[in-house]
């Protein structure tokens, strides 16, 4: 099977456009077949913003009600998913800007209101590998925007993160999958304070201790669930790693730059 | 050789919601290969009023700075196209958004000043048909944002009239192709306070006639220079018509509804 690599890129990135840039070289030189999934909360709460809409979280989570869903609609399946798709080109790298809604490709249903009403936030029920085995195939790279569709007509905001797992999970049938986590900081660190003290492996195990001691908390939670979630169906490996350093984890499988999580007990 | 309606919508259409799903469902029951190119022109001028960005046009197309740029990336390229997407997909029809740089399917270059400086204005110089005709035979219906980009990573507004005969010039080796232009009006008319007064049928010498005399004018112009482009160039047909008939058009080839341009003498 051939390789295949997902590759997230979070929202604090792309809020620089020379770090974005430099980026964007990195991934389109990798010599595989890739899918880049992407953030843009930020640049969405800047628009919203502009727009007098104002913008709620809850546990990192945005609200998304009518005027917030054309925000995001606007921002992630427009500005950020086509000046992506447009600098990649520019990178000689055959970009393809897609929606879930694109090709039927990542179908959601809209949240149901338990606690919170999250408003139009979708989770994912169903991926359709075969149209995105056949762009990369064609050698088009996926760049997938964080929106999916119900089968009514209604776009969903979703959490990329989540849509960059179930993406991994649905192609580990066509393509030896790696899926990569790119952010701001060198990897899942065990003092948030300390940019070097990032830890080498985590397993399930692992995971929960640093869970209960309160290393691992908050925004890294729902990443770390997604991660785990993907390599307890058939992943084989998750790394979580700056995006300066996507060469390096691409170009050595042995490397341990960032967090690569595993459900082997390593040790440590 | 199989049948393609390349059909283009007006921005009039697309302002009206009912008018919109009206016409999608109509888009979606056509029993051919398609392909929709969207404008957005007014929804572009008002986001960009909300957000306190001038519009200037001149001779009926925007001026793209910088500024104007991202509100028509992010209002064609997101809200509009992936609306339409997924009212699409609600219809049963595997719609797949695209601007030009997605797939690279539409190259153009940065419009060079003259008299006027239509800023970050592109000018089609390739259609990709290989990658259009193959998502056209997996079922896929491409539908089409009017932006066009450069091969250095910048985006282009681009006229979607202009794409839409482009996009049907490049198809005519690989299909038979129709061109549509849907917009609020039954056709090309003869007296512009008479909805009744469809010209039936414009060969170029009645075209030039018509000019000259002051009954096409304005935004009619561009509009019929692309459609007569095409034909020049292999294309069969081209059908000007209010988006309420398309399927009147589309179901009988003999059909008088709106206007037909041709490159026969027809007389009348």
């Amino acid at each position: 099977m051939q390789e295949l690599y997902i590759i997230k890129i979070g929202g604090n990135i792309i809020d620089d456009a020379a770090s974005t840039d430099a980026f964007l070289k990195r991934f389109a030189s990798l010599p595989f077949h890739k899918i880049l999934v992407h953030g843009g909360g930020k640049v969405a709460t800047q628009m919203a913003s502009r727009l007098n809409i104002p913008t709620t979280m809850i546990e990192g989570r945005r609200i998304t009600d009518q005027p917030m869903l054309e925000v995001v609609t606007m921002v992630y399946g427009g500005l950020v998913n086509k000046t992506l798709v447009a600098k990649l080109q520019a990178n000689d790298c055959n970009a393809i800007g897609l929606t879930g809604a694109d090709g039927a490709c990542i179908v959601a249903k809209k949240r149901e209101v338990a606690n919170i009403d999250y408003g139009f936030a979708g989770d994912i029920t169903a991926v359709n590998d075969k149209l995105l085995t056949s762009l990369l195939t064609q050698d088009l790279v996926p760049v997938i925007a964080p929106l999916t569709f119900d089968k009514q007509g209604t776009l969903l905001n979703t959490n990329a993160d989540t849509m960059a797992s179930f993406l991994a999970v649905a192609l580990c049938k066509n393509f030896r999958v790696t899926l990569v986590y790119c952010f701001e900081k060198k990897g899942v660190l065990s003092d948030p304070q300390d940019d070097e003290s990032v830890i080498d492996y985590i397993s399930p195990e692992k995971y929960a201790r640093l869970k209960n001691e309160g290393i691992i908390s908050k925004g890294m939670v729902p990443k770390l669930d997604n991660a785990f979630h993907a390599l307890h169906q058939g992943l084989e490996k998750v790394i979580i790693c700056h995006a300066d350093e996507l060469n390096k984890v691409a170009n050595s499988h042995s490397s341990h730059s960032g967090t690569v999580l595993t459900l082997e007990e390593i040790g440590g």
